[in-house]
C-alpha cells in the first residue's frame, strides 16, 4: 500500500515517475544496464541530460543567454557557489532573510565576503514576507528565496531589482509561472518538485559570471560547470534521470501552468480546512502562506496529539510532523501530491473534530 | 539481455544489488514510499545510513577514532575538501602525480595554497607507479591516488608516511584488503565499488581536522559533515542506500579477501591473454598494472580496430573503449564483474587472432 507522504524533502513523486524509474534500475531504456550503471559519458546518458535541459528550457520558457546546469551537493552548496562566483572583493552580497534556508545562505556569504541583510522576519520565527525594503542599487547582488519549507510562506511578488536577482525555488520551482527573465541565477534542491535527492538545478544567466575577480575551485566555478556542460566530473546519473522523468511528467500534464492551477487549489482546501476546523489554526500570516509547504498546529496540543498521529496513522498518512523550529504540522503538498491525498488529511482533521 | 559493461565508473554492480534496488525504487523496504521519496530524517533512512557506515567499518576494518562519511559532490570535491581542512598558511601539501586525476587533485590543493609534487610519471604518459622518492616530513599531508582509473597502474605498496597521508581510493577500494590504520584520510567516489554515482565515501581520523587555521565553508568543513553524521544538509538517498545494498552483498559473499583474491583471479586471466595474443599489448607496466581496470591497445588498430568492435557487440560487450588519453582498450572489472563475463571478452579476443 502506497503511503500518502507529506514530506518536505526528499518527498512524494508522480507514482508513474516512481515506476519508471524502476524499470530503468533494472533495465534502462533497452541498453542492457541498469540506470545506476551506465556511463555517464555514454551516448543513452547524453541524451537524458539532453532532454532534462530542455525539458526545464521549455517547461519555464527560459530565455536565451542562459545556461541550464545539474550539480551536486544540494542547495547549500549553491550557497557557497553563489558568493564565490558573484561576490566582487569591495563589494556585497543584499540578502533577504525569510527562513532558516535564507539565513544559511547569507552566513555562508558572509564567510566568503561582505553581506547585508535587507529586512527579516527572524523575530517572528518567519511567519511572513517582509515587504518593507529596497533592493540596493550598489549590491552585487540580491539574493532572496521564494518559497520558505519549514515555515510555510512564499513570495507572492518578486521585487523589480536593480542588481542581478538571485533566488532559491528549491521548494516551489515548476509550482507556478514565473519570469525567469526577472531573475539572473535561479536555483533548486531536486528533491521536492524536480525529482529524488542528489541533484541542484541552476539556471544561470551567462553575463553575470566571470566578474568577481576572485580565485574561484573548480567544483564551485560555474563556467567551468556550464563548458562542460555539468559533466566536469561525474554526475548523479540516477538523479538526473528520474528528474528528466518527472519533468516528462509534468509536461505530459500540460505544464507549469496546470501545476499551479491544481496547486492552488489544493492548497485552498487544506488552508479552507484549517481556517475551518475549531482544532487547528494556520501559522503563516495570509498573505504570504505558500502553496507548498502548510503548517499548522493545534490549538489544544496536549488533549489531540495523540489521537491526531493515530487518525493519520490509520489513514496511510506519514512525516506530516513539522519542523522543530515550528512544532506542530506540515503537509508538504508538492505538484505529485493529489487532491484525493488532500481529502484524505481533511477528513481525519474532520473526523478528530467530531470526536472533540 | 543484461550486456557486459565494462565501463570505467558509473560501472557494472552486481545484478542481485540492482534488482533489489529496483524493488527499492517501487516501495522501500514495506514503507508504502519509494527509496527516492523518503525523507532522509526518517528513521528508516537513518537506519540505513548506520548500516552503511557499519558495513564500511566491518569491512575494511576501520579502527576506533575514524569517522566515516556519505558526502557529495564526486571525488573531485574532495580534491578541494582535503586542502580547505588540512593545509595550513604556510604549510603544503606533498601529492604524487600517477594520472589525471591524481594530477588534478594537486590543481586543485594549489589554487587553495602550496602544493608541491614529490614524483610524477606524466611524461610517459602515467604508464607507470613512480617509486624512486621520499615524503617529505615537513608537508601538512602526502597524497597519493591507489589507483589510476584512465591509465590502468595501481600503487602495490604504499610508502611510509611521515605526516597524514591521504588517499584517493575511487577506484579500488573494497577490491583488495588495506591496513586503514596507515592513511589518514581515504576517500572514494562511489560509481565504481562502492556503488551509483552521486555519493563520495570519506574514512578520516578525526585527530588530523581542526589544524589548518583556515575559514572553511560549511559544506567543505569535514568536523560540521562529522558533526551531522552527513546529513548537513539532504544527502544523496538513493546513492547510499544502493552503496548500502552493495556492501551487504559484498559481506554476504565473504567481504574484502574473497573479493581480492577473485579480482586477482580475474584480472590474471585477462593480463595473460593480452600477453598470448600477438593482436594485443598492455599499456602500463607490469608490475603496476591494476587489478581493476586493464588497458591495452591493438599492435595494428588500422586492420583489426572495426571488426574487433563488431565482435564485442555481436557478444554483448559495451563501454571497452580506452580513455581519449590512452586509446585503444580499457575493461574495467571491478567487483561486480565476473570471471564468465571477462571468458566472453578473451574468446572475442582469441577469435580476432584466429581470424587473422
Amino acid at each position: 500500500m502506497r503511503k500518502i507522504n507529506f514530506s518536505a524533502g526528499p518527498s512524494t513523486l508522480p507514482y508513474e515517475v516512481v515506476k519508471q524509474m524502476a524499470d530503468a534500475v533494472l533495465d534502462f531504456e533497452g541498453t542492457g544496464t541498469s540506470i545506476s550503471e551506465i556511463s555517464h559519458r555514454s551516448k543513452e546518458f547524453m541524451n537524458v541530460l539532453s532532454e532534462a535541459k530542455s525539458l526545464v528550457k521549455e517547461l519555464l520558457n527560459v530565455p536565451d543567454g542562459y545556461s541550464i546546469l545539474f550539480l551536486q551537493g544540494g542547495a547549500s552548496m549553491e550557497f557557497l557557489r553563489i558568493p564565490m562566483n558573484l561576490l566582487t572583493k569591495d563589494g556585497y552580497g543584499a540578502y533577504l532573510d525569510t527562513g532558516t534556508w535564507a539565513n544559511k545562505a547569507f552566513k555562508e556569504a558572509k564567510g566568503i565576503g561582505n553581506a547585508v541583510c535587507v529586512a527579516s522576519s527572524k523575530e517572528d520565527n518567519y511567519t511572513y514576507i517582509p515587504a518593507d525594503y529596497t533592493v540596493p542599487a550598489d549590491a552585487d547582488y540580491f539574493h532572496c528565496t521564494s518559497n520558505n519549507t519549514i515555515f510555510g510562506t512564499q513570495i507572492k511578488h518578486f521585487p523589480k531589482s536593480p542588481v542581478p536577482m538571485v533566488c532559491d525555488m528549491s521548494s516551489d520551482i515548476f509550482s507556478r509561472t514565473i519570469d525567469v527573465s526577472q531573475f539572473d541565477l535561479i536555483y533548486a534542491g531536486a528533491q521536492k518538485n524536480v525529482g529524488p535527492a542528489g541533484a541542484v538545478l541552476v539556471i544561470i544567466k551567462d553575463e553575470i559570471l566571470g566578474k568577481s575577480g576572485r580565485y574561484i575551485p573548480s567544483m564551485l566555478d560555474y563556467q567551468i560547470a556550464i563548458k562542460n556542460d555539468s559533466m566536469y566530473n561525474t554526475p548523479c546519473t540516477m538523479a538526473i534521470y528520474m528528474a528528466m522523468l518527472n519533468l516528462r511528467y509534468l509536461k505530459n500534464r500540460g505544464g507549469v501552468a496546470a501545476a499551479e492551477k491544481y496547486n492552488e487549489e489544493k492548497a485552498a482546501m487544506l488552508y479552507d480546512e484549517i481556517e475551518r476546523n475549531p482544532l487547528f489554526k494556520a501559522v503563516a500570516k495570509k498573505e504570504d502562506r505558500s502553496n507548498m509547504n502548510v503548517t499548522f498546529v493545534l490549538n489544544d496540543p496536549e488533549k489531540y496529539t495523540d489521537r491526531f498521529a493515530e487518525l493519520c496513522s490509520k489513514a496511510g498518512i506519514r512525516d506530516i510532523k513539522g519542523h522543530r523550529s515550528v512544532g506542530g504540522y506540515r503537509a508538504s503538498i508538492y505538484n505529485a501530491m493529489t487532491k484525493e491525498n488532500i481529502q484524505v488529511l481533511i477528513d481525519v482533521m474532520q473526523q478528530l473534530a467530531q470526536e472533540k
